[in-house]
């Protein structure tokens, strides 16, 4: 990509300093890293914590740096003789932007770009969609085996830790994001964070968690429910279900994403639940748990074979509860994978 | 402090953004928020996933903003008429940056506000000591809980995650940093990152370890050695313990951070160590996990009364192992507090 990028953007170079782009390219796994690509070379910047690691994973020339790397990369550039430099304006700091910028040489010129790699992160390589597998293996035995465990009494907060020690037991580096548990009313906030509330009988419970397996991200949300649930919840679950199988079965390459996004709010409006849908249907994860495309109503982007998404409708109504269903899904020519294993019919605990 | 601040820099206000200042200043816990100071007054934004969490916990007017939060905060400056604003350089991105420039009106000037809250957070509380000392309650009770039953044949990985579920357990919010867990040769990796390597009999095993409680750090360093560890061995860690030591009998208000440090690096020349003493002896900590005042050889600032510190003097001799050994210490009038409870005492397992 960056040759050609760079010559459209008549740049001379590409400086990359967010650790999953730096990842994504060089293979670096570490804290402190920087990237500087240009037409037919690269060079990795790191400091002497890394020089080790460094030389194990990176597959190009790499360069330890005593003091600041930014300094080290300007002299570079200097050397190189680059006037245009391009650099990840969304991920860089200002700090050190301005630090950069005063460090090289006169008439060399800094130039944002914004996306570059991220567009390219989007569509995901055999070998990623291994790694997300494996990842989503791990968060969906996790969540099982502490379901089976699961009594009236837990708090959220242990809950919580149980899944997310139950995670990396099976092999996940950690959680990739903090794990929301829910119950009762609770469900109802999207974001909820655990507390220390104690999960009662006839309540819902909410689960919404992912590991992160060899840097990659997976994401689910399930709901069960602690004895029989009412009517109205049984009503309110098979209207999100609904909504969710019908956002999937959009979902395939050359597809617009607002095309899935507006299938999953046509099945909750028909339930006159759309009012109650307040997020959009789903993200873009890999190297990070939010990342582009984005499904949301005005969603310009087509969904392309490789890409992995999340399907996740929900609906919140204040004083009664909140259900939302996800999964993660690969994204192919004829349609989609589905590659959460965990079934989705409510769960009478 | 905003006002007297605000003043001497000839700024009317301070926009702050990085979210363990927001949380200082405010007390607002979520991931989006900006306030903005000024003399005699101050402003919160938000979106509106946060509205019923900063009613609950921020003390000043507060905002919810649909859309970026950076163009609220920038339409309040114009209409407040302020001028020049002080701004987070190192906690803010260049976009964000950029944006908030172009949304301001013409002649309104932005002016790096380097370490102004951080400066502050520098001396703790009381409030904040007790929550420190929660902090560190919780992850000694986790270290010798898991210490207890650990057997040759564990993982490193195994035991970092049984570590990090039993902070969990005992009122931790997660871990303040990644958990180290390394044994035999790779305690000599100051960094060492846990691996799928079994312990074995006859090896060092170094944890390093900090919990995060309602927001603040704790950190502590403990060796220890299965089977009856070899003179070198005992030598090594007798040497650090001393270090140890030596450092922490020079804390107390009005001390340079590098008297500290040279305390430690005495002792270790004395063994023929100091070259295999390759950091700084420690670093301050509260809502971060590295915060100033950090303790280097070089470190011009002085000590003060309610200072939080970790001394964490370590050697390490590739192809041998190392050693480490910290604690979090609150500094005071006379001298300090040595805030960690566990043992120092080489532990044969």
């Amino acid at each position: 990509m960056a040759a050609g990028r760079l010559k459209d953007e008549k740049a001379d170079a590409l400086l990359v300093t967010f650790s999953a782009n730096v990842r994504y390219l060089c293979g670096f796994t570490g804290s402190s890293g920087a990237l500087l690509l240009w037409s037919g070379g690269a060079r990795f910047f790191t400091d002497p914590r890394y020089t080790i690691q460094a030389s194990r994973e990176v597959d190009c020339p790499a360069e330890t740096v005593k003091g600041p790397l930014l300094k080290a990369v300007a002299d570079r550039i200097r050397r190189l003789k680059f006037k245009r430099i391009a650099f990840e304006g969304a991920r860089i700091g200002f700090d050190d932007y301005q630090f950069l910028k005063d460090h090289l040489a006169l008439g060399a010129a800094l130039k944002p770009a914004a996306g570059w790699i991220e567009r390219q992160r989007m569509v995901k390589s055999d070998g990623e969609i291994e790694r997300i597998r494996k990842s989503v293996r791990t968060n969906s035995a996790a969540y099982e085996r502490v379901l089976k465990k699961v009594r009236p009494g837990i708090r959220e907060s242990e809950l919580a830790a149980e899944l997310d020690f139950q995670m990396r037991r099976l092999g996940a580096d950690g959680c990739a994001f903090e794990t929301i548990v829910a119950c009762g009313e609770r469900t109802a906030l999207p974001h909820a964070r655990p507390t220390a509330a104690k999960l009662e009988n006839d309540q819902l419970l909410l689960i919404d968690m992912g590991a992160s397996q060899d840097g990659y991200a997976s994401d689910m949300t399930r709901v069960s429910h602690f004895g029989r649930p009412k009517q109205k919840i049984r009503e309110m679950y098979r209207a999100v279900l609904e909504a969710q199988l019908a956002a999937i079965s959009r979902v395939r390459a050359g597809r617009y994403a607002s095309e899935v996004d507006a299938a999953a709010r046509k099945v909750l409006k028909s339930y006159q639940l759309d009012r109650e849908f307040i997020h959009s249907t789903g993200h873009g994860l890999g190297l990070e748990i939010h990342e582009p495309p984005r499904l949301g109503k005005k969603e310009k982007a087509r969904l392309e074979a490789g890409m992995v998404i999340t399907i996740e409708p929900g609906v919140y109504v204040e004083g009664r509860g909140g259900i939302r269903i996800e999964d993660t899904v690969l994204v192919t020519e004829t349609g989609c994978e589905i590659l959460t294993p965990t079934p989705k019919e409510l769960v009478s605990l």
